[in-house]
């Protein structure tokens, strides 16, 4: 249970530093038989890779996946597969001062604190860079689910600063950097330039869907399907927010409004975001996130040294001026993760259940 | 790991159905010798307890609770701390058509879906009278860490349908039954006495603080201390949101206002919300939830049968007209139960640290 | 994880004290749909009880369990199932001096350093009592397990001090007091009369056995069936030792010897007693366990009293002269549950897995 | 919880095949601040490795490990370490009729049955090649456990075969390639080189003490300390036997001879192994487990192939004529992990113990 370990059927234990001599995870409890290759996992890894465009960070690094376990002859034999991600950029940086003082909305005081010493290589292992396995370790699920249940994932951003985006289609978040759902991404670019020039950074919301969820995942309480997706994407780095189909809207809905109504061809809308009482519907699961500015700014900001005292703290190199950028292939990858487990749970404990009722929402799909 | 424990080191498994013969749960973990009784439980229970006024359900049970183990001659032993509640209000309702349909909203379609057989009296599993067990290994939590690190918990309701409440005290918040930190309750009560003559319900938001946190609470990947707050609070009934510090306005933030500068004193602002990194800052911990209006109301819905035919639903009964209104004493027990976890589990890996660098949170406090 | 569960899927969380107001256990994660009543339950506890014969201790208690939760209309419904036993026996005891000494052979001197405190009453939580619950979650596994797979659990006593018992038939296991698989058992009759009249207490072997096990069960490392039993039976009040299928005889046997032999009507012999590389081979599970003798006697022990002086123990009233005669239910009891949960567990995990090779030990069956 | 990782608080999560491209470990929840580099690990690695004498497989793997996170300057950081060991020796193999084929005493039928596909190179998972990263990760737990408590581990074997070893001194260990505690190995010697001439394989008795123990480790149900140490033991490739203590001698011993006295200088004798009621007492943990014959010998062997049909295997190449000399180390690792695992466990909840009772098992050390 020590704490890098997400999930327990299907668990994924992560390792690394940004800058240490790799990242990887290992994935325990992959059902057997699974066609699986470094290319299954190599597409998703690339879309969250850094250096993709002006709007991200410029470090380059190839993130390329080596399976080192797990698979035989291309095939999952059921064994721990070990994910590993060579760092290739570990050169030593010009950290500036940030060793001695503490960089106001990082990690740098509350590591300090707990394990009185820290690697602060490219901000170790709070570094969003972290998030590559647990997004290679989604690809393995992804792949899975699908295979299986036809279950999909797919994010999309529908905020950025304060730019409202809206949403048109699923089709354009890939022809874009920003995963919009929209053709035309031109005032991003200007808000995006305009920030940049100004040596400030924003935050953005993030929107994950996941489609073909098969009903009945979840337990009642307390590992609700929707409160391990809640753990799920507030653990991403940056995200302060998580709410699910209506979210924060329900404060101010009426009953007779929120309560999905059923019929014979589905349920006829989806506040409830595709889980009642912990466990899914079969609707979309549908999941928002409110992702913090990028607390890395070439603005100086007032702080304190190791030893209390006032200083000053400057953050050099570039850095995304907006994570939340990257965050949509991260978000998918946790949504799988978590549908994932579920899914082995459910089949653990009720792989005997047969229900008389139609599955009404799968049967509309 | 079956889905009924909460924690890990401090473990609650949480047992029962609503109108069953008793509800409870078993602590596991709680340090030895602390002076522990029913009174220092019940008063949370009390709290939560439905029928103590007119704007919650009126169904009347003491929630007396019994320490059935674990407890010496007044002190906890270390080891596990059964507590049982008896349910006094088992009679057999006028249900209507519930066991033939199902109710919108609710978890009748999800249940049934998973389990192919559901304890349908007064909601069984998945009722909110669940969440007694919790509040009372919540009171549990709350007196070892107020020994322990002076730690505090406190909550109140910050909007209730469309009306937002202004904050004004704490010291309010005992003083009316929407636990709202304002001295007059008057509009609140004439907007739910509408309601209610409207047969509708209504969403509510909470919030909840915790005072006194220990600096260096949480894993940095992936059990992160904000992750297993979100988890907690999600898994209330009913809540559809949760955010932490800035939360969903961070999105429209940028960088040089939302992190949190510091100094001597202290961090000079806490949109971070006591989090960082994962890990306590030591500044209070400040978190809100959206919770959605209830879904039993008097209102016919639309809805199928258990073959799959059209149907509708009333749900007869008094319930309560917005769910969000005892929520406070829950979501307080949970978040105090997620912090009493991380004390247990810091202390495990880190007991031994120690640090230069002065607390200044906890100076500050 | 805190050490009072048992099993991950098919979680037995285990409370209570010897002579507090109620022991009892949380099964959870049990599938749902299965017939379950208390009657189901009892006998199993009926086999464990104290006060049946005069080889054990007279305190008699009976061990009346109450379903607390989690099966509705006699069917369970999936969600946790709390198992209650009050304890009738509560009486003050004459406790002698054991409050301020230590018992040799007993768990006084280690409690007490770990908890700084301890429930001295009747042996508090390391009393054999303890093992009640057990006996009552496994036997709800051992019903599941029968009705899917015809799974079914025996044991014996294999030998009692120094007297060997032969083999005969399981058939005489329920008819002595002894488990001994024996007709005539005035031997041990014997044996016990005089151990009892020298105010001693002796050890004792003890087998288990279950047949009708699938195939597959186990994880290759570190979970493996064996590692499971062997916690498992190493858990119970006085085990010293365990061995599953040749044991410590597989020291002096040759390669040749030791490797069951596979032939299309089964395995030809099962020195490996149902396990290889940690997975069930489908044949017998077949275990031994070493079973110390009672601590509880009424000849004086040098001791220490809890200022750390020299000190003489004398241990009043009746006990056990052979803790292990009572010990097979118990055995029994663990094996199941451990069974169960590799059950529950392999098929999260292989499901989908269709073999080719005939499942030879099954066919044999 | 899936079943490849050892312990909670110290988590060690194993991957890895005998000939794919790598096998290790994460550890996750080590203590942060202990010096740590790859030669504190490799000296167990070597103790442990094939191909030093001529009585152990010839194979030549040099076993270098790689550390590839959570180390810092030379000195843990409290985060995930991962420890991957490189195959040089993946060449293929001339594997006979084993694929087709399940060889007597292997693994071969069970996984397969299991998982429907196996990883045959070298024996795959179930490969004894596996127990490398296991003792890589004790060599961590061993260093913290010294440093911090001046807990210390030691093993050696104690029969081989029918060949009963005298133990004379712990000093002979190291001065011999079979662990044994004689300044005389020449019988052992004669004894295997006769064994292998007659292309046999033999068992082995291993012991293994932890000395230096702190006094309070482990739960008094269901995760006792003993319990532990037997799913550990039992768990190594061929165990199947465990003892603590008295062991399987406890069986024919009195009451009046195996409880252990105390007395102000500590106790008298050590029946019990060091645990009583599952908790450390300070005493020397004290275990043996039986090792059965290697079951690869070149001997034909009666079998069946993947279809069900009569076959004969012979396995090919060299091998060990006898796992058990090479399991001291692994024996060790393990002790030291299970005790590392109720170290951190202990704290978590009894930091804040304090006893007047002296410990007078460390008193006397």
């Amino acid at each position: 249970m020590s704490g890098s370990t997400l999930g327990n059927l299907f668990a994924v234990t992560n390792f690394g530093e940004s800058h240490g001599p790799a990242i990887g995870c290992v994935i325990d409890g992959c059902p057997p038989g699974m066609a699986l290759s470094e290319a299954d996992i190599q597409s998703d890894l690339d879309r969250r890779r850094p250096g993709t465009s002006r709007h991200v960070t410029q470090r380059n690094e190839p993130d390329s996946v080596e399976i080192l376990s797990g698979v035989y002859q291309g095939v999952t034999t059921g064994t721990p597969i070990c994910l590993l991600i060579r760092n290739t950029d570990q050169r030593s940086k010009d950290y500036g001062n940030i060793l001695e003082t503490f960089r106001p909305g990082h990690a740098d005081y509350t590591y300090l604190h707990k394990y009185g010493v820290r690697d602060p290589r490219g901000g170790g292992r709070s570094s969003a860079r972290m998030t590559a396995p647990t997004v290679a370790a989604g690809a393995v699920a992804k792949k899975w689910l699908f295979e299986k249940y036809g279950t999909q994932f797919k994010g999309c951003m529908t905020q950025i600063g304060d730019v409202v985006i809206p949403f048109e289609s699923w089709e354009h978040v890939p022809n874009n950097p920003f995963f919009a759902p929209s053709a035309d991404v031109s005032a991003l670019e200007d808000y995006m330039d305009a920030l940049r020039k100004a040596g400030d950074s924003c935050g953005a919301r993030i929107r994950v869907v996941a489609t073909g969820v098969p009903v009945g995942l979840g337990d009642p309480l307390y590992d609700k399907l929707d409160a391990d997706i809640a753990f799920a994407m507030m653990g991403i780095n940056a995200v302060k927010g998580v709410e699910i189909g209506a979210g924060f809207a329900s404060v101010a809905q009426r009953g007779t409004t929120h309560g999905d109504s059923l019929s014979p061809d589905g349920f006829m809308s989806n506040n409830a975001g595709g889980v009642l009482g912990g466990i899914s519907t079969g609707q979309d699961l549908d999941v928002s996130m409110a992702i913090k500015p990028t607390s890395s700014i070439i603005t100086p900001r007032a702080s304190i040294d190791t030893a209390g005292n006032p200083s000053e703290v400057v953050t050099k190199g570039r850095h995304d001026p907006c994570v939340g950028i990257r965050a949509t292939p991260i978000a998918e990858a946790l949504l799988a993760l978590v549908v994932m487990e579920h899914a082995l749970r459910h089949r653990a404990q009720n792989a005997d259940v047969r229900v008389a009722t139609p599955d009404i929402a799968r049967q509309r799909g």
